[in-house]
């Protein structure tokens, strides 16, 4: 059993600060924990400080630090150098969906670490099991997945790989709970877990329609957001067919199921994307078409969400018999 | 163009009073409509006063009403004979998602209006065109499809069929709008419309990995609550890949397409459900194990719920270009 008052002595590593590396280690330090953020790439590095910085900003307004903030920055380091995971208990690593580059980052994870550390994954598309063939020592190797912001969502994903052992995974899982988490717990590695394969079905269907024309960017995001975004936060998928009355599910899924796309290429709107160098709101580029100044106001817009969404799925937990 | 001060003239008639029939009955006296409200089933017809009652007393809670209860009540018919539609400019209906029954629905509706009204159809699973195919005036025939609860929610889809007329379908469209909706507005009729394609994508693969025993029904749950449920209704799905800056996608989406279920067939576990004639809340026996007073806890958790996510979503409307 871990011990609240042992926190401020279990180091943790973040390794990869983009936006979610970022916000993990703003999560991590909310804990109480010591981090250190490793920037394997220069430009990361000259950008973390202040997004860090401005997220825990973000906590503040919405009311999660008991801290100054300046207490929180003095647990963190960060660095270029992998040197200085060298006593971290456990290293999450954030960097882009590229084996070959996770692969670079594990050997340097394991060689400042000694070994010694928990090597944790956020891949969301890549499984445990192949990640887990790069690592020196495959039993301490799990998949911890995300959600943005990870400082103010209750998701967490932990997956277990082929030969990950229980005990290191029961550890994290344990060790969650202290990050203000629900997390799922999944035995078995199936690829894109549980999250991301829902909602890459979901994906699938959307580029299908918006492809043929059938329907726009924005009547799926419409769609979306005021009809499952009214319910979704109460109760998730399965719930609400028990408050619809299960029965007239079958018919309707009978009859849909066979004209849902079944794809496996990727969509002609997002090669286009591709071909365009679309970074979405990172370069005011994107499905929908942003100013700068739109992109700045939208971010905003969300972070405010976000702090009410948080507050209001604890108001409302769990419906009475949710394990 | 209509004018506010009209709805008070526009008597509207809404066939099948079960909970989705009901809530839409609420929605309508809620924009100022007179409604007329047919029970074609005398169950129905027994408890639909008592829920519309109720859901108007939860519209109150909310803050959406501006006159007493009893205001709107007044302005309210209800009755098992479909005499009652007779002056009705637009008749919803709303019943079991069973062709040769709507087509019966349609017949009466007809005969009662004599044809002069426009006909709507709440399904989500029956093409507008199949159905429009049993009613004596297809062009003023169309699908207007709603979310639960129906007064609470800004979702609203128009669809139109093969056969119908732009002038009626537009001046429902226009009307919706008083309803405080953001409709979509389909010009074709595709199987589903967007959001059930969408949805249907989602329970395709949430039974998929429930069946595998790869997932828990709390699994699924969890992900999709703590995940989805903490950005979705600030901004939907495609705008969510923009804020990620996008280009990550493309590699998740060609790796995980192909991994997801085509199936076209009823899921294992709904046919236990079917079996075991589930009715998720309605008889306390669903996809979770509920005790009566359980089922009835969890409604009441649900209508707070509702209350405030509407309030959010009002408060953070679409980013800046949204359309």
């Amino acid at each position: 059993m871990i011990k609240p008052n042992e926190l401020a002595e279990i180091e943790l590593g973040v390794v990869g600060l983009g936006l979610m590396g970022s916000s993990i280690v703003v999560a991590l330090l909310i804990a109480g924990h010591p981090v250190r953020g490793v920037a394997p790439i220069p430009s990361d590095m000259k950008d973390a400080e202040l997004r860090i910085t401005k997220q825990l900003k973000h906590a503040e307004e919405s009311g999660i630090l008991n801290q100054p903030i300046s207490q929180y920055l003095s647990r963190l380091m960060l660095s270029e150098d992998f040197g200085i995971l060298r006593d971290c208990r456990l290293v999450q690593e954030c960097v882009v969906e590229r084996t070959e580059i996770k692969g670079l980052m594990y050997r340097k994870i394991a060689e400042a670490t000694r070994g010694k550390a928990i090597v944790s994954s956020n891949t969301s598309a890549i499984p445990i099991s192949v990640l887990q063939d790069l690592v020196p020592n495959p039993e301490r190797f799990l998949g911890v997945h995300w959600a943005e912001p990870a400082y103010l969502t209750r998701f967490l994903e932990i997956t277990k790989g082929a030969k990950t052992a229980e005990e290191p995974a029961k550890w994290v899982f344990e060790l969650a709970h202290y990050w203000d988490k629900e997390p799922t717990f999944l035995q078995k590695d199936i690829r894109g877990f549980v999250t991301n394969r829902l909602m890459y079905a979901v994906y699938r269907e959307a580029f299908h329609l918006i492809d043929r024309k059938e329907a726009t960017v924005e009547d799926v995001d419409k769609s979306f957001r005021y009809d499952a975004g009214s319910w979704i936060t109460a109760m998730g998928l399965m719930k609400r067919m028990d408050l619809l009355g299960l029965a007239d599910f079958r018919v309707a899924l009978s009859r849909l199921f066979p004209e849902l796309s079944n794809s496996t290429e990727v969509p002609e709107l997002m090669k286009q994307m591709v071909e365009k160098e679309a970074r979405g709101i990172q370069n005011a580029r994107g499905l929908y078409a942003y100013t700068e100044q739109e992109a700045e106001e939208w971010e905003k817009a969300f972070a405010a969400f976000n702090k009410e969404i948080y507050r209001l799925a604890a108001e409302h937990p769990s419906a009475p018999t949710e394990k």
